[in-house]
């Protein structure tokens, strides 16, 4: 039986990996080689790639941000022993929001410099609460009587993760609705984040 | 002997997967960012945004549906044993149906709106249908003399498991030729088959 | 050390699946919706994709082409035991020439139907004659004094699979050359090789 | 214990694999099929494709540089035993630049040909750079005091491998500069250095 639930999460995580690598991968539209009409000189060419600015903040954060997300999954799956359905649609749910992270990004790249750039950075830390959200509820639902959970539980940080991730969720809700006020909230709430977030500690004994 | 079974049925489930994953996340080029020569405000960029409302409805149902589709796979694998050359053609002929979804996706989204949306629904349904059909011959195959399928064979809900199947390949028929008569059949026949096909149980014991 | 090499196999393996994976999926790509000015009615929109039909053959015949190679490259590695440099490397060039897979297929789809479908259907054949000579030299470096088989070798039919990738390496070549002569010559041959390329047994006892 | 970190090992290789796959995929995108309004024989055709050679160009050496990329990533794992968050962090800088490379591909294909060749070809050399110097950074790191190493770590070719990926790092760097004076530098040094990072050997015993 241990078998059996150990096959499966191994293929939750599998799928999940392919997911995270493939978005993370299709970032990379983002940045797209400008089509110069008349090339004439390498310097109209630097012009015409330094005019792409938006497109390069946008794609660090995300990029970075994915990788973050896809590194505190890989940390909470590597204290979960077993899965279950509702934890499955969790994990769906959170593979729907991060699918739709190169959509945000490039509304957030396309309106960074015009006047609606309020909207696009506001959706694009929506998004990113969004997916907050559903970690928090995948660790609270997986931790809940540490029923999902690896055993000596003992040694998980249950109630730090779950502070950590519902800040999360809060700053980035707060940052949505501040961006309609501060210009490029978006830029910083979404830096800073990613370094909030690279520094969770599932394990008590390891951060890996 | 076994391991090399063993060994056959891995990779061709990580094939699977993958082609899964890339086929979910493709979806996104659905997701575009709307180019608005003049974005002179967040409002404009908001109606222009909602106007794509085709384009998340079939988001959302395909991303949902073919979930659902890898979670049938996923279950079925983990009742099954070993593969022989026909399974890997069946499982050929899905992959190979599932990886249409985005095209039928993008067909839906863009007339879904307009005087075409019959057909495009028809189209959209009538993929599902071939779909269902594929797994349903999949498991049908699969239970012959419990050929191919682990054992305690006994714990395996053969036949509930080919009801199901072949009831949503009907209902999915069925309403492939009722797309022409009832407009947005196609929207709540997605939906609703998604529900339905998420509760299939393929193991006495245990849904995951 | 058998560890080790176990090992890399298993990652060579990985990336392989991975890079077949995704040139599958890309296929869609050549499958577009129509862009309608007016759809008017979902008969119009009928007649903008029955108009498509080069591009649904092209992809039918490049998916199940590359299925086929994916299966043959599964098969050759489940009797193979070990790597080494060479043979990544002609792994590598089996990944390379695979990836351009998607452009002779849009090539083919693009032009079947103009005076240029002659060059188009010769590029897509010798494509496959370059896969399938290098699949050749794969199993014949592979099996040369059976250096990285798996034992008991002699239950690897060395000779067999050797004849029939040169036969199918042959009949590419000639078929390129021939399709400046003879229309639609690359649709049978593409077909007929799918099925022929899909029987190769590399194992005495099974064929999977 | 031992078993915790083997498992972290393997899944951070899957998601690089994932990455490295998709990255030398989308190069793909670099080959389209010349859209000819006046396809009026295969010798137009022939025209059109060969006008695109920068295209075939960029694309064999990126295709060739990640592959080598990966099979440097793939035996430095191989003699790596264990993980860290600061050598995952290293992973995801390696990941993040790799996936740049289609961009400077892109660009190196459209400007080759054009006045602007040498901001193109200097970008290229540059992020090729880029990716050496953090592929030494992880070498480094890994092999400070053996801790991240397997045993016996005596086997481990820890200085020759510095050695050379240094070597690699300070060349595509001086061939940045030079490409604003010498034409084509990208393209030979390119070729070059795959050559040469094909051939690093990490263990003593086995170049795989």
């Amino acid at each position: 039986m241990t078998n059996f639930q150990e096959n499966e999460t191994l293929r939750m995580e599998a799928f999940s990996d392919g997911v995270f690598a493939i978005d993370i991968t299709l970032l990379t539209f983002q940045l797209k080689a400008p089509s110069l009409k008349d090339a004439t000189s390498s310097y109209n060419l630097a012009i015409a790639l330094l005019h792409q600015w938006p497109n390069y903040i946008a794609y660090f954060i995300s990029f970075t941000t994915i990788f973050i997300i896809w590194l505190n999954h890989h940390r909470m799956y590597n204290v979960i022993r077993r899965s279950d359905v509702r934890f499955m649609f969790y994990n769906g749910l959170l593979l729907l929001l991060v699918s739709i992270v190169p959509f945000t990004t490039s509304l957030l790249a396309d309106y960074l410099n015009t006047p609606a750039h309020q909207l696009s950075s506001a959706l694009y830390l929506f998004l990113f609460s969004g997916i907050s959200f559903t970690l928090f509820c995948m660790w609270n639902y997986a931790t809940k009587d540490y029923h999902l959970l690896k055993r000596p539980a003992a040694h998980v940080r249950v109630q730090s993760v779950r502070t950590s991730l519902l800040i999360s969720t809060v700053v980035y809700f707060v940052a949505t609705g501040l961006s309609f006020l501060v210009p490029f909230l978006s830029v910083l709430v979404g830096l800073g984040m990613v370094v909030y977030l690279s520094r969770l500690k599932y394990h008590r004994d390891r951060v890996v």
